[in-house]
């Protein structure tokens, strides 16, 4: 057995408690499983106070992580605080300038600064491992940068903010609106402090970017990510899709187009309710990866919490242990393409929603100013009439995004519909 | 660039093919993601002049795989011929011997030489790899020995014969009886040479040991397997499980038992039709890891086939490319515990078909006769006499085995039961 592997633990959170809890009760699994020894050094979080459930009175404390990031003690530099910038960033810098590992679960930081670190890592010859950043528990970066290595990649999807899918079941299951939902997801602490990072897809989109930066081999872009929320999607368009065979899921994809660009998008999606996105409960996380020889891999798993997390910074922590460091996004840094955003979007089906003015011939302008612009109907359906209004459901041919939205400009203009239409995207199937 | 890493493949058929074609037409993906260029440079199978779609002419031919084993330019050897002993065998102690590292897909090898071969790679300090042994293209030996590499693991499960997959969820798509689909999937070329590899569990239970093996770090143990084939499953219990909500698959499981021992078992089994695995259609597998930090993880993909097993084998590849070198089995051969079977099998529900003769109080005899083994009714269902005997259903409580097999005695010696009972074991929700 050689030395031991020290860790410097900064944040001390849920997930960083996790780590410290099987760091102390797995320690002589871990050492039977890498050879090595792993151990903590020192620790760092904003209060020293706090009860955490775990015994730290052997680790040194620091109070800036920065200084933790240095120490002569520590090999692997473990950030748990999250935030972009700010403390985690400084430390992370830190530990990268003076050839510390670092295992991260920030996926923030990651999606805006990814390329400057992971040239940070590969110029001191570390490893920079980020499993937790992406679907909890799930070792879906693993899968991507070494289970399919041999892939060319064509698509990556998923599901991957368990707060989103959690409030999408639960409207539907408990038939309460948006609003309502969102509330109990906040009592139960389920959002983030900005809860517009999960709500908005932020927090998901964070995420695909570093998948998609792994399985096309372009720098991370997050800027690039075609972005919309959950917040427009109300319990009728819940049920309304649930009438059709579909459930609406925060879906993220990216996928290598014709034109040889990359396309990134995270959305509200109607997708099969006989599938196994649409089938996807609570607060899990799936992600779909396609490559050219494997064909499809689906991975499911718990996408956050306490030990879920903890085992994905744990595993990164057992491969260092083993002496494995490979660049963070699976090929060198300096080899990553420059962001390439498809040109045209992909045409896809859609959903459309809007409240019709109760005049005669009004179905008939709208399904003659959407012909118009080129966009070909698939299904339509007209609903009883609430107080003057009567609710249309349109499920359209695949189309351009583009002219989608020409469309809908032209169906207002027509001036029988009544407020803001709404707009989903269908997966193909 | 350091020096290619230099392949000796033994095995040209579909999966060797598809390895040939990766290395192929994936030279740059390959040499950018690992670093190193991937080149064969020798190859051999039974007949030389078969057509097998690639180009071999820029490698050498070896008639005798244990020649090629052993040549100065191969530094992997590629196992692809299959067989538990003969020439896989023999090769591959070879090239463990002349310090070349292993990849291979023989799941028969490693179920029933896997201690040896481990113990010879570990020797000489070679890699033994076996990713396209179990569950085709999906990661799951990856996942399990460093994605998951901080989990005591209390479960692993699934689905990991496709053929069994697809013969039982065509038997009920069609309707037809499981002997018209057997040669329906002989037809189609699905059933190894020997069918009752796939449809005596055999093959899956061989993936299962070796999964076994890792996740609870004992040695591989082929015997300790409870192994029954799929050849009982009728059509009729096909419809009678959809008609109480299951659905049957061949079901893999280890699992931890409270006395510290490993229960292995592959059997038919009634799972939720509402589960993953219950909508798990044709050729796919699925493995369900279950460990104490991260919860229950699900693997889904294509479990046999020319493109997934290759990318399995290529992985293999590309990490002895980055130059790593694990354990096989995870941790130290030396280290894994000798086999320590579960003393008393985990008790089951179980569904219990039989038909009964036409005699007045036929249906409380056979109560009678379970109640006094100490099986308790869950559900009880008689169905219309057909030609003198009704067939009855039977879900029972959780019991043991044991006690199971002596009621169905009892329950025959009541003389009121015809021909043989059915025994099929649900799967705890």
């Amino acid at each position: 057995m050689t030395t031991p592997l020290r860790l410097g633990i900064a944040g001390l959170g849920t997930v960083g408690a996790g780590v410290v809890q099987i760091v102390q009760t797995h320690a002589d699994l871990l050492a039977k499983r890498t050879g090595r020894d792993i151990a903590i050094t020192a620790v760092s979080a904003r209060s020293r106070k706090a009860d955490r459930g775990v015994d730290l009175s052997a680790y040194a404390w620091e109070d800036d992580p920065v200084t933790l990031a240095r120490r002569d003690d520590v090999d692997v530099f473990v950030e748990l605080m999250g935030g972009a910038d700010g403390p985690a960033k400084a430390a992370t810098d830190a530990a990268l300038a003076a050839g510390k590992h670092v295992v991260t679960a920030n996926k923030a930081m990651l999606a805006l600064h990814g390329q400057a670190l992971a040239e940070a890592a590969e110029a001191s010859g570390v490893a920079l491992r980020f499993e937790a950043a992406v679907a909890g528990g799930i070792p879906v970066v693993k899968a991507l940068i070494e289970g399919l290595a041999a892939n060319a990649i064509t698509r990556v999807s998923g599901v991957m903010n368990g707060t989103c899918n959690y409030i999408l079941t639960r409207m539907e299951s408990a038939g309460l609106p948006y609003d309502d939902v969102f509330e109990e997801a906040r009592a139960l602490g389920f959002l983030e402090a900005d809860p517009n990072l999960d709500v908005g897809g932020i927090d998901a989109a964070h995420k695909l970017t570093i998948l998609s930066a792994i399985a096309f081999g372009h720098r991370v872009d997050f800027d690039g990510v075609a972005l919309q929320g959950i917040g427009r999607v109300s319990i009728d368009d819940i049920h309304r899709a649930r009438d059709m065979g579909y459930r609406i899921k925060l879906l993220g994809e990216a996928r290598r187009t014709a034109d040889g660009g990359v396309e990134q998008s995270m959305r509200p999606t109607l997708v099969r309710a006989d599938s196994p996105l649409g089938q996807l409960e609570g607060g899990m996380n799936m992600v779909v990866l396609e490559g050219d020889a494997v064909g499809q891999i689906v991975l499911r798993g718990a996408g956050a919490g306490m030990g879920p997390t903890a085992s994905a910074v744990m595993a990164d922590l057992c491969d260092i242990a083993r002496g494995l460091v490979l660049p963070p996004f699976g090929q060198p840094a300096a080899a990553l393409a420059l962001p390439s955003r498809a040109k045209t979007a992909t045409p896809r089906a859609h959903y459309l929603r809007m409240m019709l003015r109760d005049e005669p011939g009004a179905l008939a302008q709208v399904a003659t100013a959407l012909g118009r612009s080129g966009i070909s109907i698939d299904r339509m359906r007209q609903y009883d009439h609430e107080g003057g209004e009567a609710p249309v459901l349109i499920v359209t041919h695949p189309c351009a995004p583009g002219d989608l939205a020409e469309a809908l400009q032209a169906a207002l203009a027509t001036g029988v519909v009544a407020g803001e239409p709404v707009a989903l995207q269908i997966e193909a199937a």
